[in-house]
């Protein structure tokens, strides 16, 4: 039982210094697994730039194997010193951590010269490994929260452009003929998405006067619709904070509903006086 | 009177099949009528790539029938099952409906060489039965009755930027002269519409000094200007839902207070019962 | 006198016809106006368009006599039927129907081969006249006075943007060097304006690796940035709209103080009991 | 004493033409030197410019020397009025007023052909000057500070936006291959920036159809998360407003009532005198 209970301390001590950031001991992992994860994303990218000296590659080569060993030690860890390991298996971030060290190990498994260039692209998924980054921003949840509320809304109006690129897309395609870019429905679709988000990248462009009358109708569209998702965000936003101004938290000694508005003196429930603890 | 209500029966269990989603027979319906549509689009996009092997093309040609057929007999399904035929046939999607069945059909007594592409492009219409998709969608009416309400400001905002557009593309027509791609106004008019929407296809570009510096100050306008419909869908947003979610118009039937939270029982200023009629 | 009243009357109804839109005949006189102007600008607009039947150039160049011969005859009417000609003279409008007609009048007192261009110039004002549009929206007052009042805080932040523009596209042109179309600082600063504001035609682009991590780091601002006009207007449009909603128009018995609370019972300027009369 | 006293004057006489606008001649003082440094700009801008007559480039010369020295004089002179210099010199204005006239003295003592274009580029720091101008537009303030409130959610955002578009960014440079520009992960995330951002230059674009849809899918996420920003600086400025202008916290000594306008003297709900302690 002594063993037993050193043991489960040490898995405690673990489980602080790799999961909590409140240890001087505990910050310096999460700094320095930071520092490898912006490292490794840093590696992945130079590894396909060309033209580099043979020695770079050889060099990247070695450095990665180092940092996708230490994750897989870290990976272990977690595993190891949480109580529930599935609960961290299966989470987000427990698939998204087994997912950036898989990939090179699987290079030696599945050879031959054409998949060596597959498997390049399986390690790529390690970039995957920069959304641990967001585990260290705490602020951020509130703003995921204002996103996630309007989400359906957003939704909506996207898919709308979309229905809305589909037709005009269809449109053009009949307008400019296949001599100037519009070579098919697909691509004249694209091209609608392309001018309605004013992205605009000009290698497809209209060249017949009623083709670019049309796209400038789809660009004063644009310009004018990306007021909706806009109008959204801001009043759900807007309105979340109204919320914390105009109710307060104060509770009804009788049925306890606690959101009353600010000048309230009865319950909006049950109508007890909610003051007569002053009487 | 036996066998009319027999038949009335059957109309409305076709009614409630086609014109409704409660029972599993009508999700069934409205499922496999929303995946055909989808692939009727995918269908008529495909038929416009070209370069794909003749067997593709033919495929291409019977599956466009068999689902026209579909949706001819949704459409007459629609007719005899309602009603009021005619509130059907008037309606928005009545017409859509009719013409995303109509091209194909049109293809036989519109004859000749030259005419057939004529045909081909009456068909790229059934896009339009896309619209049938938002059908769907019942969340989105709140949505469009925002976009309304700010319809009317937002339209009168677009004709000041197209007013600006036509000065600005004629000054700019004056000033680049014709060597540069600004060949005519209704050009320089299209150029600046492009620019001042920040879609910024490249096609055409300034090349004068006085020219380039004349497009900055049009794009920082586009910058600063795109703030305004956004402004005005936000506060439209905005101020419904302060009204709607919050307060209503009921009024105390003791001291007359009138703003209270939708969901309040009791008066929050005096205590009193607000639905005292019910007892 | 009687004449002299007659006289009146003559030119009472004519500033009725010309002025004001309520009787039958004044509202014909309007729209036939507004026809007219938006077909002198189509004119000028077509007349600069180059491969045109010279026929086509001919009925333009009547056309344009004929609208500029009425709309000269309206400007000498609108100075004869107002009371105080001044008032319309060097009113906004005024100028802009002067310049409208003036230009080609001035065609014949300027001769000259090479001054012929530069009238052609002058004509083109004539483009000004759209702006007599925006006299027939009447909702458009609303919008207007919300951009103006948050007008001072956006011309503050477009001059920020253009500061910021300054430095980064200095900073642009000692990077990417003169090789790859950032030529010298004036085109380096409006590189920089065509990328913050997401325009983006693409005629210069960075090639270099700091060039392009630059530019991303410019373009992400932009995108953030865009932010800052847009709160201003929404925060002014929902501040003017709000204002309705707390504030009644409710005026004080006693000192007439007319912004009070909803919710008010007594004036909060002199404490008058505001419900007084209920008494 | 009283040559102390004198001297005191003269120093207070110069801080306040220096430091002050409300003289006369502390406004004329103010102007000339905004003149000046506009100016300085235009020159550093243009003898960046090729292709112009020696003459022109000599004329230059002598102006930047001019300029810089009055500006140095200027330094001095702001050091010397002030009574603690310090204060002054790691001012933000200081430093960037010191790295203003700093540079051309530089290019005496570091010599050496190579080293002159070095020297060029720190001259170009002159441009910080620009930054003094902000000094003389007070209402900046406000607008600053509702940025900096909002600063942290809005690097959060980016933050995510920069991780989306890594990616992106590698998943495109698997799809797209290194054909179509797409020629290494850095230049795919570079792209996948620019598409986002709706900037879209145009320099690489996708061509294979997957890439394409891909493309597509990433502008029109672009142009739905740009809500994001613009809501969360909406939301903050009319929280702003909303509280600022409307209510304060003084809370009235007989019923206790805390939300006053700011010019209430009365309690608007008992009728009390708010400021009855001046009594």
């Amino acid at each position: 039982m002594n063993n037993n209970l050193s043991h489960k301390n040490w898995k405690n001590r673990l489980h602080d210094i790799i999961y909590e950031a409140d240890t001087p001991i505990g910050k310096l992992f999460d700094v320095i697994l930071l520092i490898l994860i912006v490292l490794s994303i840093v590696f992945v990218m130079f590894e396909s730039v060309k033209g580099l000296p043979i020695k770079t590659y050889t060099l990247l080569y070695y450095a990665e194997w180092i940092i996708t060993i230490f994750f897989t030690f870290e990976y272990i860890a977690r595993i190891i010193s949480i109580k529930k390991p599935t609960s961290y298996i299966f989470s987000f971030y427990g698939v998204i951590d087994l997912l950036s060290t898989l990939p090179l190990y699987l290079s030696f498994f599945i050879t031959g010269s054409s998949a060596l260039l597959a498997v390049r692209a399986l390690r790529l998924l390690r970039v995957f490994r920069i959304l641990k980054i967001s585990r260290y921003i705490g602020e951020s949840n509130r703003l995921v929260k204002a996103i996630r509320d309007s989400r359906a809304k957003i939704l909506v109006f996207l898919f709308a452009v979309l229905v809305l690129c589909i037709i005009m897309g269809t449109v053009m395609y009949i307008i400019e003929g296949e001599e100037s870019g519009f070579k098919n429905i697909p691509i004249s679709v694209y091209w609608c998405i392309v001018t309605l988000t004013t992205v605009g990248y000009g290698d497809i462009a209209p060249v017949t006067p009623l083709g670019q009358f049309l796209a400038a109708i789809i660009m004063i569209m644009g310009y004018g619709i990306i007021a909706v998702p806009t109008g959204i965000v801001s009043a759900e936003y807007t309105h979340h904070q109204s919320n914390k101004v105009h109710l307060n938290t104060q509770s009804c000694s009788h049925c306890s509903e606690s959101e009353h508005r600010d000048n309230a003196k009865f319950c909006h429930k049950c109508g007890e006086n909610l003051h007569n603890e002053n009487e």
